[in-house]
């Protein structure tokens, strides 16, 4: 069986990664982010990229949690504390009680992702996706349909925003990602590296049901409300999702999971 | 131009409907609903199967409402607000600031909605559907994929509650919906009236770029983690998305919609 640490003072300094949560998502973590919840912790401790640091539990999840600790390496440390104590620690009441620090490592260059990937290959591009849930549903979207990456332009939000994580259902953990600074910049090393990119578009040329398949192929998606940068949409193939027309809206993220559907095979 | 009436004091009695927002999206609003933001609102006073009773913005909002405006029936009264009154009305800080109060007809029972549909018409079945955000995503969906109705068992939850109506992007206002009693007699309802039932399920036996759309054709879904009941899927045909087997995971209004793009046309 797992040793359990336990911790009875909120101030343990061998905690405070985990010290007002909130908080931090706003300000962020110096290199670290929070996997939060059994789906979450289960994807850090078997499919992940990342490396754990520790893992902190409330007393009473402890029992649903040993298939998951039978796989935490030995060097990481399993804390435990009471309800009390843990909503003390994170500043809010913690009632999932299930919670690990990760190690961001350096993020990779677009380029040098886009490189070592396999000769059929199948990328998610995204520019200005600036809101968690949207980031996270994609990255569950890009799992379930093989995407084999994820690129994104400066404007899009951290896909490793504990929030962004856990709609991601710790897909944002398995998913390789790596960052341009410009929509333009992503395009241009998709380009390079032998991409078809498909822009996905309310105006696009042509339906997504028809769209062909290229060895390595891209979806390029934009922000719901003001779309992809018209440049972009003049110089590129893009395809449309039909709809209805008196009711043509869908979110982002479920627009990508119709798209990636039609694509991954 | 438009008649709005000032509100000064957040005790007037003219918007009670309005106060309190939060604690009464728990206790239900006894045949009322509140729809939030300029896009619901929009949808309100033009496809909406509902009546308004009436409407009230943030003095700040009212300048890029005069389209939606000219549409509010005469009858109708508008309020306006400051901020201050505006937020000590609803309870907490209301930054959208655009709100209406709708009055709920009687609920139509799901075997008269069934009876009343074209001969060739898509309907969403759905059993146990718990979470609003999942059912105005549903609703986003249906309406985007021209959905003729959206029947529910009585596990699922409210489309008018606030959020369920905000996510939808109006939608739970404008696609007909109606409730059985259990999953079996909205199965029974379904047959009754010569649907074709396409039960989704991560085993189902057909793969939904094969399934074959019937005249009558019904997309029943049940809830991510328990999925639908095994009696019911044992008797009806079902279908499956095809996706990666190590991640075999999409959210259920997601799925919704990979299946009603399929479904559709």
């Amino acid at each position: 069986m797992r040793t359990l640490i336990p911790i009875d003072d909120p101030d343990d300094p061998r905690i405070a990664a985990y010290r007002d949560i909130r908080e931090r998502d706003l300000v962020g973590r110096q290199g670290r982010f929070v996997a939060e919840g059994k789906v979450v912790l289960n994807v850090l401790f078997s499919a992940s990229r990342f490396a754990a640091e520790s893992v902190l539990l409330r007393d009473n999840r402890v029992a649903g949690m040993e298939e998951i600790l039978r796989r935490v390496p030995e060097k990481v440390p399993v804390y435990v504390a009471s309800a009390a104590v843990m909503d003390a620690i994170a500043g809010f009441p913690m009632h999932r009680g299930v919670l690990a620090i990760g190690r961001r490592e350096c993020e990779e260059d677009a380029q040098a992702l886009l490189a070592r990937l396999p000769k059929r290959a199948l990328v998610v591009a995204l520019s200005g996706i600036a809101n968690h849930d949207n980031m996270g549903a994609i990255f569950r979207n890009a799992a379930a349909f093989g995407a084999d990456a994820v690129v994104m332009d400066a404007g899009s939000c951290d896909p490793l925003y504990r929030k962004a994580i856990r709609v991601s259902v710790g897909a944002a953990l398995k998913v390789p990602f790596a960052r341009a600074s410009t929509a333009e910049d992503m395009v241009e090393a998709l380009l390079r590296a032998s991409f078809t990119i498909l822009a996905l578009s309310p105006r696009g040329e042509r339906d997504i049901a028809q769209a062909r398949r290229r060895a390595r192929t891209a979806l390029l998606l934009g922000a719901e409300g003001p779309g992809l940068p018209a440049a972009l949409l003049d110089r590129l193939p893009s395809v449309r999702i039909a709809m209805r027309e008196d009711f043509d809206s869908l979110n982002v993220a479920t627009a990508s999971a119709i798209a990636l559907h039609r694509l991954w095979r």
